[in-house]
């Protein structure tokens, strides 16, 4: 259970090893959206996104026993250094299962806060496969992405900042976050449900990997029909937990493809000077293509990394 | 003669229509130069780079008589936003001589802005016989990009926020700015010449474009030995006017290849997660090239701007 003093706890617990984002506007993105859009920018966060909040609010938490032996987690993305950095900042040892096919500039930032990397295939079952195997040789603690409460709370300060910082004179209409595992919108959900009540949560998913907006229709965790999408952080499924949280506090999941998400993208790059992740853009696509719901309202959009393989980028 | 006072005249005049820019730091970029930098990001400033603030201070310094038939200037690049955005400020029209050859995205922009544009082709003297035909056509005053001190005194306005911001407790050992024409280093010297008199200014300059190190050297304004540099905006001769006051003001001028500008630019792309233009890259560049010189010393940077044509792009 995630209470309002959980997420004050664990912004007290991990403001000394994280940045408070700034808030920013575009007058460009108002005028094309219809919309008064607060973006806080968590492509500036340690490791470049959200997910050190997390990560290090979760291994902050470990007892001396736990860190004894370190930590692991598999992850070819952002909570993997989000594991990394957390566990140098208490001095523990960090073991990150990766697929092979993780971009290098990742697998180096992994490797840059010291820890250790193994390669494993690229399927979900020889990462789990991998992860146990490091438990089993080292007896490290394992910390899952997004099917913890410690790692909710932790990504819920983000939500809590913008409301404070930007929130309190007039209050939100709409705060929105993508959603892959859930862990950041449940967290965004519950610090907006705690600090900001009238305004309403929407999450925004990849056409091409909708499961979330299934589960929420359905009330069960389910399969996405298929998975194409450029949006490489939101690839994964729900869990009970966060499914819960979501289709407790969430309004509304909203759909977006790949074009919309790379036209987005785009513009948040050439108009803000900032960069993004497409998985980051879905939210702002998820605005520009549904005016509808959107002009006229105040809303907060948590722009979650900025982590790309400059070598790929989808820009023509 | 530009006074202090011109500069604060300046910095009064143009403040409602620029962005006072924040002042960003980077410990991954501290740990490898060794040197301790505060950049100055202009690429969040109105039209995505420092010329709004001297192609403000211009136009608002005209004449009704000379607004009453408009603007002009002949730009590829970002002194074209900045008439166009300066022009529309004040209500009177802009006509920017672009060559045909500019990309599509920055005519855009300047069309965005309500200005005119008149495409040429890509010389030097064609660019200034279309604003001729122009300003007999229209009777439009031109202003010129770095050649008049009411640009320069503009630009300096960067310098002095970066003093005022960070540069007081603790002075300033070295600020940096890039050199084309010489308008922003002009004034970044002139700023810290007033502001923090213990503070030495060093210019970068690329190999490629290298024609101010030797009117440095010379006291005469010389070509560059040959032009061939991604440095884009960094590619024009300094004017008698400027290369006066940079040899008054400015310490030294160091050249950069191109392989180490793009190093830099790519690493501010990764790590600081901004996006800034090749000309932008290079006084980084030469800090890295330059531990010697800069290491354990307390710099800043002019981060220029951020226009860049994201399908052309140098990563791969």
């Amino acid at each position: 259970m995630i209470t309002l003093e959980t997420i004050q706890e664990a912004h007290d617990r991990i403001r000394p090893y994280i940045h408070r984002t700034p808030v920013l506007t575009n007058q460009t993105i108002n005028q094309r959206s219809g919309a008064d859009i607060y973006f806080k920018p968590e492509n500036f966060q340690k490791i470049g996104a959200f997910k050190a909040r997390g990560g290090v609010n979760a291994v902050l938490q470990l007892t001396p026993d736990d860190l004894t032996n370190g930590v692991t987690t598999h992850s070819s993305g952002n909570h993997a250094q989000a594991i990394a950095y957390a566990a140098r900042q208490v001095g523990t040892k960090a073991y990150i299962v990766m697929p092979r096919t993780a971009p290098q500039v990742k697998k180096e930032a992994v490797l840059g806060y010291g820890a250790e990397v193994i390669e494993c295939e690229p399927t979900l079952e020889a990462r789990e496969t991998g992860v146990q195997e490091v438990m089993t040789r080292t007896g490290a603690v394992m910390v899952h992405p997004f099917d913890d409460d410690r790692v909710i709370a932790g990504q819920a300060t983000a939500a809590k900042e913008l409301i404070e910082d930007a929130g309190q004179d007039k209050p939100f209409d709409i705060l929105m976050a993508p959603v892959g595992g859930g862990g950041l919108l449940s967290g965004t959900a519950l610090a907006t449900h705690y600090l900001s009540p009238t305004t309403i949560v929407i999450a925004g998913e990849p056409e091409g990997a909708a499961d979330a907006i299934q589960s929420f229709q359905s009330g069960r965790v389910e399969k996405a029909p298929y998975i194409n999408t450029i949006a490489d952080g939101l690839l994964t499924t729900l869990s009970e937990r966060t499914l819960g949280y979501i289709r407790q506090h969430v309004a509304d999941i909203l759909t977006v493809s790949d074009p919309e998400i790379t036209a987005a993208m785009r513009l948040v790059w050439e108009r803000m000077k900032i960069i993004i992740e497409p998985s980051c853009a879905v939210p702002l696509a998820v605005v520009l293509k549904h005016p509808d719901r959107f002009a006229g309202k105040k809303v907060g959009i948590i722009l979650t990394g900025g982590n790309v393989d400059l070598g790929k980028l989808p820009f023509s």
